[in-house]
């Protein structure tokens, strides 16, 4: 099976390695980059981890055209506030009748109604495991471990940032300090403002209550405070009474609809919530027939965000 | 498709509710119940929740033949030293090319390696999702949502019931009053001493590195130890430092094989583990590719086992 990649940033590079190391259980091959940075890459015959670009492909789509892939995988950078251009890119490949998978929260966070119809009617998959929990599975859990079961709600963990600076002013440090640090962790948005602010946790919250519970939201549609306004005070208070904070995303169906929000809440240090640290995500779906169900990714990196992306190629490959 | 029951505890009552609010999704009737206590009741256009018993078959092959089902739902009692009755029943299950599906984790802890290649050389399908976490997935999340992973080890707090007894004990209250309340939770074996001593988590952790690891092991080979010499002075002690216990489940595979134990583990009140109170369990596995995994499940009840098993027969309908 070729593979097109669009990006190759430090996820899409951690995939090629990927890729690379497990040529012999799966015979994938990358045909094609494609990069505003970089430039354009081609190979038939695959190409190394550390491709000769040439001059860009002038549009995503002529890239697609000569790259001759059966899939693109999409790991451009996220714009929370539009989803694109991934979500344009996403759609030039379903017009080439390419299947999709994606690291890219933005598509399904801004158009997964939209986006899932076009696949259909393509005859195309579209794919985007690695866009919430990284390596850890959720959208594959619900569909392939718990038939007939309806997801009522959800809680979580769901951006890391948040979590090491918070980690960082309960040590004392200041919050630009905190940031820092969880820059060099790699967890971090270019824009470390998206995290704090809440946007990627809101982004989150809206691709997993559109696909678990067809919310048909942005993240716009979420009520959203990020953590800018919290202190190394205020957490050195909390930790007294035994507490600290989380940027919690909850989400549960109402009779109206789905009802959403992301906000710093106040948790006993016991809480399940409590005990992400780190880079780990925790995401709680409460569900009619399975009882709630945790799935928790511990201390995950980009090699694990590689691994979602891996994971939705072979699901792809086995259902060709 | 025809469903027989070997067994009409809680457990096997729970799936009978649960199919019959699931209905109109899923198809599937119970044409055979066969039990010890009340007898044998057989109706090829399907059985209700309660049934009017007959005599007892002279024996489950019998039952089987006349049930003329497509799959056995095995549900009676564990007997965590040898995992019989359950491994003959599934072995006359499997001679008459039904497929098997079980809550009962003996025959897994006792007789994976064979009853796999019992399976295979049948044609039929041998499940056991509930086996372990009741509805949370743990084979079926790795068999289905983790392709080309393979998994180094686990860590788990796997017993319900030593969990509420150690909360009880660290309220003040002893042993026994722990056990009662488990007991009253509906989670504690029909013998507590299963449970205290470990045997039911060393039963756990031999069928998860059994199927997980190739460990080719029984609860016999789990160097155990339970919570029988735990007091509510200790735990008072402990929590004063900010700490608990929970009985642990470790497995991890070695240059010679796989090392597994059972132990109780004194934690931090805020270690992922200590966060599984009450009936919740909590897996946590640690893979190659995927970084560590944790599944959680959050205060389940008899009705998430019977999920766990319906979710094993819907899984054979799909792959029929």
């Amino acid at each position: 099976m070729k593979l097109a990649l669009v990006g190759y940033g430090r996820v899409g590079r951690a995939f090629a390695r990927l890729l690379e190391s497990k040529r012999a259980v799966f015979p994938f091959r990358i045909t094609g980059i494609h990069t505003a940075r970089h430039g354009t890459a081609l190979d038939q015959h695959g190409l190394s981890l550390e491709p000769s670009f040439g001059p860009p492909a002038r549009c995503v789509e002529e890239f697609l055209d000569r790259s001759g892939a059966d899939v693109m995988v999409e790991v451009t950078p996220l714009n929370p506030l539009t989803g694109e251009p991934a979500i344009s890119h996403i759609r030039a490949a379903f017009a080439r009748r390419m299947h999709v998978v994606t690291a890219n929260k933005g598509p399904i966070a801004h158009a997964w109604a939209a986006l899932r119809c076009e696949a259909e009617r393509a005859g195309v998959q579209f794919r985007f495991e690695a866009t919430v929990m990284d390596g850890a599975p959720v959208f594959n859990l619900v569909r392939y471990t718990l038939p007939g079961v309806r997801v009522l709600g959800f809680t979580g963990v769901l951006n890391s940032t948040t979590t090491v600076v918070i980690e960082a002013m309960s040590e004392g440090l200041t919050m630009q300090e905190g940031v820092e640090r969880a820059r060099k962790l790699g967890v971090t948005e270019a824009d470390a403002r998206y995290d704090i602010d809440g946007w990627d946790a809101a982004a989150k919250t809206a691709a997993l209550a559109n696909v678990l519970l067809d919310a048909g939201v942005t993240p716009l549609d979420v009520p959203t405070r990020g953590i800018g306004r919290l202190t190394p005070e205020r957490l050195a208070e909390l930790a007294r009474k035994g507490k600290t904070v989380r940027l919690i995303s909850r989400a549960k169906r109402t009779g109206r609809g789905v009802s959403l929000r992301v906000r710093p809440e106040v948790l006993p240090v016991t809480d399940p919530l409590a005990t992400a640290r780190g880079t780990s995500n925790l995401l709680l779906l409460r569900t009619d027939l399975a009882g709630t169900i945790g799935v928790l990714s511990l201390s995950p990196g980009v090699e694990q965000t590689a691994y979602g992306l891996l994971s939705d190629v072979v699901a792809i490959a086995r259902e060709l």
